[in-house]
């Protein structure tokens, strides 16, 4: 038995609201459970310097968690003056994954910067805010779409991301804190609605594991990503 | 007229929800009208080191904006490895302003942290910051009491914030941001309920201001500090 | 009575230095009393890149300690990589205020920096530090206007600045460290010789300050900046 | 066809040298092809402090490559004051990959660190330095053992790790840089030399893959462990 | 001829003020010409940590410059955050040549910290620094003396410093910007009283020197240095 | 007697191995015995911007040590964020030789970055260092006239660099760490080939040293430098 009753397969509750902030050109709550990221698309009419002049454009990510979004207070990055390398790491995969949706060659030299700062945590942080930034990239393709800046819409496909481990020997779905802190095996998927893998990141906590569980595991988050491909779906619907 | 139709001693809609996120012994959504800052309060059972043995407790706040709370993004401070002179300043005219709060003799050796982040900006968010962060305060500090941590209530009188401001040449009440951006003065007023002043920080942004201009703004601020505190205690009731 | 045995509203002896080294545009030593500051005006034919092209120039200053300015050594801030959020309010504090003593439009894209380094520190550090920037920012304009790179005087109003505080229950004017250290309220007020309020900062460091105390501080201010004034003007007279 | 004319399951030519250099605890050059990565196990008679007193060990890694190991010359991060997000995630990659080789209850409060410094980069750098860090862990482990500062061998089973990835449509094993920068996918595999999985990381990088396409890599590089694992053992065994 | 007019071997005017500012244990304000820089000597009664329990004492010094001690005006290292290569070499320089002064166990577990700061910047800062600190490191020795804290005087040696040069094809003295920024080749010496090198800095600025040119820039130094000896001793006697 | 065994001027053995890595365009293991070294040239088709279009050339370069080049682990300066005093002197120190073995003004808007990054430590690295440098910077300047990039050969003279010190009483060559830990006198010479100086660094360790002591140890470097320039040429005609 799972600590939250949950079946193996069962997601926690998704929630996906739109527009939470009014700053920003797409802006996102997501809710995995008990797990809350805020999730902000920013567009800039600029691209880096090294792409310059090529016509394509850039999409990148930074991820945060609020000092007491965690059971004991965590430091203060900004005030420690150092980013841990789990945020860098994280930053990196969201990143890496948000432009995996795009073809850039049809953003135009458009910056989207995707920003997922968590303010409460329950496990599975990275994987709500890749499944809530892609709705926040949407909101922001849309609007360059209705202002026409650019012509043609850029997303190849939806993407979204679960996480998968094998608790007390079984592979369970969207691990919450009480069991990923406790699981033998932790997978972070990134996949296309469409149902390719983009990221595949499994590390094993205590005892090695083998393809068959790899293979368990990918099942279970390739039955989690259609249920949130269509949650994102409803959401940009709404 | 301001460009919010108000009144100019009339305040902005003020909502405070607590237990806004579920790990910190203190957490509160503060909004001033679409100023939105969640405060949390962080109980540790130790104090810094030059303060070790005296029996005395601590109270600090960090302060940050997440990058798209404002309308065009700020660079992350966290990924820029430094703080803004301004996210300094205010930090410490939270951690001061909320210090004033407590007879610190009474907290034992526990350190209070205030963490006050801007999830969306509209002017004023230092005020609001302070305001929320005293009822977070509270929150936490009746948990010590309840727990019997400590015996006693620390807390001398609840304090609040609030901004003021010559806005074409009226003194006006809780500036937002199109009103703060084109003040001729900007004052923050930090007060107990009881009616002392804790705080004062006026600036000149265009035309020195007089005596007599200050005390109409000290006025408006005195007014505003008494429905702080009736929202405060209303808040802390419910 | 004071520990100096000066009279409420009598200020420490006030020294100004004109040309004290020999590089900078202007250079001050300022003195009130044992609080002797360094403070030099550098002039550069440029500004900041978000105010190029706009004919307009700029005004910045940054303040530090050396570090055995005080009693006990401190830390030197360039070997630790990191300034105190002290030395960054106060930094910002000396160039808001002085800026207010100009039509930045009148100066051309010129930036003029000022450097205050506090040399021995007995409280007042920084209102000592504005009165003498003062003076050096008058004497590189001066220059400026000599050298016809300006034609006409930027100078809206001469600025000086001054504290005050309640030190055993009596407001007294220009506190030294002995008093500081242990006053109820500080109050830092920068005016313009005019009369005009330019900054009031006042923090109660014990307990709450009512609106009378403050009046009467106030009124200590604007009899101490007349003082000043006519300082700054004799020391650019002789 | 490959550009280096290997078979799609071919590695390159792997080498390792132990006592490379003669200071540390173990010292391994690890050649994969024209990448040539230091490994060095440095032992401390300590641990972290949030361990200290649980009578375990502690294995943690840091990567680096040298300026110029690449084509073209990298900033020298010691210079920079910060390493690269890529830097920080491989080197967490290469300390839980370690930790996965061994049983910590059984190492002691004793700590190695895993030094590994990239001097030829050709591709695969953060597997040959696992592969080859291994073989320097396993140097340390029996001199603690020779030593008899413990007693048991906490080794549970030798690790090592390749890459895979599609190139022009076809799985192929331990990528040099001309493939790697072109290929659509990349997946790094760490395993024990018993055939479990210890990490599984895979980027599309141009074209989401398949399930089927991922367990067509798993076989190649399950094949390349056994490989590895045997050139592990050959070095350690002369 | 020298631009100042000076003989080759001719020092410029020497000036040592004792007593400078007032808190420090040694101040001193040394002057060579144009030259000027502020020496203090801080006495804590600690020693760093690796030298705890060895009964012996520790000497270290800081080197700064104002940001307008020269003609054009440097960056603040304090808020770059970072100090340049040069003044971390100047600050090892002026440590070294300090505790070759003491028998550092004579001195107890005391540290004396050095603090130069160049206040004007004419030639020579690094020279002056080391002449001036050994007069505030000798009125700090004798404040521990005269408490008793330590027993027998650690002094081995006064020592000073002066920089040597070849300009325009002559060996010349004490070199001020003029010259140096001109010379052929720069070297600073660092001597004690009784005439023995502590250090030796020669650089090459064009072309290479021979050993002759070498031996007649240290005679010259010699010279100096018991110049330089007398007016420190002038300074502590009086 | 030396602990290795040699006589009082006899160097360790001598190695210069070029095209030690293959990315580079000068790449050469130097080892002084134990002490190692890979030294490596960058050449790169722009000059920093102070230098822009003045048609001159530049020569930098950077130290670096792997953490476990010693005989205990040194902290990895990039993960600490900040290099030592030591290294930033040390790189320094290789720049300003190298500088002094060219003529800046025939290498065009070029600049060359030498990296050297010590992997084995036994004492005198940043002579090593130097001449192993120079040897690449050879073979990256030879490239560069090969290339046609620059016309004329802009090396004046080769350079090459020694240690000496004073070890019992005694002068010697090329200290090893078993001498330089216990050495009195610690001198380090950069020289040309044709016997002119480019720097003299020497440090009293314990006593301060003489006039003769100094001389017969630059007579003792003079000699070494010939061999140094001979093994040097020799490994260029290889």
């Amino acid at each position: 038995m799972r600590p939250s009753g949950r079946q193996p397969d069962q997601l926690r509750d998704v929630r996906i609201t739109r527009n939470f902030t009014k700053h920003a050109e797409g802006s996102v709550l997501v809710e995995f459970g008990d797990t809350k990221v805020i999730c902000t698309a920013s567009v800039e009419n600029r691209v880096p310097p090294f792409m310059r002049g090529e016509g394509r454009g850039w999409v990148t990510a930074e991820y945060g968690m609020l000092p007491r979004s965690t059971g004991s207070r965590m430091i203060r990055e900004a005030a420690k003056g150092k980013q841990q390398g789990r945020t860098v790491e994280i930053s990196r995969l969201i990143g890496r994954s948000l432009r995996a949706a795009l073809d850039l060659n049809k953003l135009g030299e458009n910056t989207i910067t995707l920003d997922c700062d968590v303010i409460q945590a329950d496990g599975g942080t990275r994987t709500a805010a890749i499944t809530g930034a892609y709705v926040a990239l949407a909101d922001a393709i849309n609007g360059l779409l209705a202002a026409g800046t650019i012509k043609t819409n850029p997303i190849k496909s939806p993407i979204a991301a679960i996480s998968v481990g094998i608790y007390q020997g079984t592979p369970v779905l969207d691990l919450d804190y009480a069991e990923d802190s406790q699981a033998d095996t932790d997978l972070n998927v990134v996949m296309t609605a469409a149902g390719g893998f983009v990221e595949v990141q499994g590390t094993a906590e205590q005892e090695a594991f083998s393809a068959d569980e790899l293979n368990a595991m990918l099942a279970l988050a390739q039955k989690a990503i259609g249920e949130l491909a269509a949650a994102q779906q409803t959401a940009l619907d709404s």
